[in-house]
């Protein structure tokens, strides 16, 4: 094995920072230099101040070290950021400029004009956006874990016969709102109609990412989306309806056949974290489920299921992703390795 | 009080039969005088035939009442019927030709030409169309669970504004399945994306309810609807998401006004089983929930929430009703209740 | 109506603060005149400061009151504390200080030697405790919402034959955590085999509660009862397997009557809250259950079934309990209701 | 890879015969190359025979291979029986009586004299009781679910200090039901204090597995076991609460300390399915916890925590253990890897 990349993971104690270390656990180019946290948790251990709540067990590298502050000089040339949206954005812009390759979860910098919001399999040639940062280091994000599925689903169609409008409806785990996060009160034999900003970024980032690189940054792609983001009492996977309008003529067929064949940059590259197909159609009545299904591609695949025409518009189909893999954490470190395949880290 | 109508529960034991049990312990107007179901049940008591599910305790008239066959001479001028689809046609159609008045939950008579499918706040009128039925008694029906709380969200609007197109995505309770209904090895922690025939009903059903009533039977109404049905692991309660292009402008205020404001015939003629308002809008940014709304108006109540601007549309929301109470049992003794006040039983 | 006692219900925007204003509107006895909490929502009216999560809506005349602090002067006789433990102890003091009569929640006063701890059908008696209080006012405590239902179903077996040994495991609802309280992630599809200081209380205040008041003070029962308290992924009721080991024989079948004919206090005063039987004894052999028969007597009475020869003791059970009401804010109120009905308030 | 054994999986399309298929994948020893299962199934190939619900996905071997009956001429020296118990006990004695070695999960054999009931860990040495049947083939047996980790966890302090009387209340998850098993609508939300003819196994089946093997058979230890044995909204991983009396004093230091170290034939003789550690001991207040512990070992560990002392008795713990795995299937397949390396096949 040839030299690992260190990198350091923010925001390490919080349910999608443990997934990152999780993930990175062995990983074949990344390797943890650095667990950073808040005020409350640094110099500590990480075994002391982290509540870990996966079900695979605290990697004992991780258990053992100190957590550290953003601000300290941190051994590491790539950061992975689960920092809580809203505090993100300031210490991200801090990280870059002191020279460190940022790789964030966080919303804050995601609309940015020069600031890549990427899916490998989406838009990898968005990563030339960096080259338009005036740090040292850069900032990347990955989009939120709706818009992720929702736009590595459509990716495909709109390439061919151009996306319209998307009415979605998303049924989304518990785990997408950090730890403590939802009230067992709540959510038990519920469901809650509402989650903060979520409908916003659905409605939004997909655009971005499916949008066209110019000379003056991204010209978004002109779709219409209308979202309503509801929980529900689901640990893991977030799920959602689509309803989609395109501007050619589709058989549901094809549309079905069209997202089992494709692939990506990251299919091409043999990346270590993607997944042989990114969208894996089933063809099964009650298909996808999340709990069944979300295992797929190690969690970076897509599960999509009952493809068929839309009376209303031109196809509808279900989907299910893990989203804490694919949707945060594996998105993110899929990014870091297509940055590495590529020269740029 | 003034002598009771007697009636007959048929399908007696089901998750619905019980219901319809439970909701006439005490009316009014209605007496329990049969309690019908199959084979199996027949010459047993209720109480050793029964498996009682609900959380109020089973009414004492109805344990030690012999359960009886359909093919028996009934002592009832009206029949609830409870039974299951697809045996529920046949079984209807006698009772009928025997000169029984039958409310029924099944979809079986629901889009024949002379069988009216009626919610009493939404088309009451179109119960002279049991006039038509060539028989002694005669056959009414109600709609779907999801069909039911649409039809009526979508009555004002589309009186006012006309409504054109509706996506709808819905968040169905375990109870709309009967007993045993769904294995809680498929639901505990997941969404199922499909539940058999489901879609098929919610896009035509509320055509028919929304339509009028001419000379040559009901002109459904032109709207397009497209549905997706999701089961999730709640209890009781159906919730849904619907995004509503109108033919005409409106602010999303009026239109929540116009909902909370509206009323129809039940509430006209006071009849027992009619909420105050068989619309309850809410203004939290988290309501409806199936947990917290769903006994609004004794479950005969649609709590509506989030109405607001569509991107894509006109105006989209969510809402949340007692699927085996308004969406079931409930809606056809409003439907007999309505029958009774305007002298057709 | 003759004038009712005005009450002061303090933690009034916790969760058992909220079954407190639930149950207490249209109370004949009681008037809610004040509600108090902490300085971040003193001021507010209540309808601001309270996140209302009970299914049932908020009062009208709670909703527009304005929030009080503990150190106001209340317009009240009496005070219902739901103030957490660990807080509440110095708060009630001061209050009985300074005259009010209070009634409470808490577990930090329950153990004290002059406060009594109550349940209305057990041990009434230990009312007087409350004349060696050297305050104007006085505090009463009620006991922790396990060992309310299996100090009930323990009473009239130790009246009759002795109370030896009890193992007690129980299945504890979310709701006893009060609000926000357990994590969604924590529970769903889960178990959780700790409740901080749950055991200790359930393996004393039995004891207490079971005890004869003598010139002393009260002396403890002799009983030895071990514990294990599990959280369950159920919303409202707890419910425990109770193994008890009795002095003297006893055949199951009479167990299971004489619980079925036990009365107390409160039925014989005929107390507004007291439930028709205290414990309600169910034959089938899969009840009683959480979510079906909490509601009995109105949340006041226990339910027990399953009640059999124990292979290594005298007798076991299974009991449930709605764990707000009986095990907490109810049972408080059963207090109240006891004290005025004996000229003690 | 040497020649591996053939084995056949009876009862193939239920929920405990998919697990078997899906941990006979890629055995070392085994091979599947039967599947059975009922007259319904016959002749259809598996894929279209089975609903699949594991989350792993449907083994492709498995998908294509033609269901057969057990009365057919099986080309297989094993048979793994998932058959149903009742219908169990006559397929099992022909398929010995015809020469195969069944190692059944089924309760219709255990208790009989010369019939094996082995946890390989505990009691292998009763492998020796094949012996006595008079057939070709012969039949071995595995506990029923909350047997096997209760035992597993008694074993050591049974030959170390002798366990005298133990009180036990399990918390059992749907999975152990079978599919479709529990109905959602009555476990969502709650607990159902019964499971048909459990708590009789739970209180006997340890008895033989800790018994010894003498000349005229198995002599029970000398315990005395009394169980409440409660279903729970959990998918998968049966916990228990164990309150036990050893019959000589022992800190509960020392119980932890000895359950940690604890080490069986499985693991000394390093089967392909023996977990590093029989008995996981943790630390922690709340865990163990079915979610997130009962992958431990790849189902095959009991996960043991909270051992402390019990003021009734000498020691008290929880443990969670993953039903279908080290309860079922697994506990199977360990048997007959161990009787494989004992020469017994």
């Amino acid at each position: 094995m040839t030299k690992r990349v260190k990198v350091a993971v923010l925001g390490a104690t919080g349910a999608v920072g443990q997934r990152f270390i999780e993930l990175l656990e062995n990983h074949p180019v990344f390797q943890v230099s650095e667990l950073v946290a808040s005020e409350r948790s640094a110099s500590k251990t990480y075994g002391e101040a982290a509540n870990w709540i996966l079900a695979s067990p605290m990697p004992k590298a991780a258990r053992d070290r100190e957590v550290r502050l953003a601000t300290d000089d941190l051994d590491a040339d790539v950061c992975f950021s689960a920092i809580p949206s809203g505090i993100a954005g300031k210490v991200e812009t801090d990280l870059a400029a002191r020279g460190y390759k940022v790789f964030s979860n966080a919303k804050d910098h995601r609309m940015d004009a020069d600031v890549p919001l990427i899916i490998p399999e989406v838009n990898p040639e968005h990563a030339a956006l960096v080259e338009r940062q005036r740090t040292d280091g850069f900032i990347v994000t990955n989009g939120n874990c709706v818009g992720i599925p929702l736009t590595m689903a459509l990716k495909p169609l709109h390439d061919k016969w151009g996306v319209e409008r998307v009415n979605v409806v998303s049924f989304q785990a518990v785990s997408g709102a950090g730890y403590p996060g939802v009230p067992s009160l709540d959510i038990l034999g519920n469901v809650i109609p509402y989650i903060g900003n979520e409908e916003e970024k659905v409605e939004t980032e997909p655009l971005k990412m499916l949008g066209k690189l110019g000379s003056r940054g991204v010209v978004p792609a002109p779709i219409a989306i209308s979202a309503t983001c509801v929980r529900v009492p689901v640990e893991e996977g977030h799920s959602l309806a689509a309803h989609v309008q395109l501007k050619k003529k589709a058989k549901s067929e094809d549309v079905a056949a069209l997202m089992a064949a494709w692939r990506g940059r990251p299919q091409e590259l043999k990346l270590p974290s993607a997944p042989r197909s990114p969208l894996v159609v089933r063809f099964e009545a009650n298909r996808p489920q999340p709990r069944r299904d979300i295992l797929e591609g190690n969690g970076m695949a897509v599960s999509v299921g009952r493809v068929r025409a839309d009376p209303l518009a031109s196809v509808k189909f279900f989907l299910t992703s893990a989203n804490t893999i694919r949707g945060a954490a594996g998105c993110s470190i899929l990014n870091a390795e297509l940055f590495h395949a590529e020269g740029r880290l």
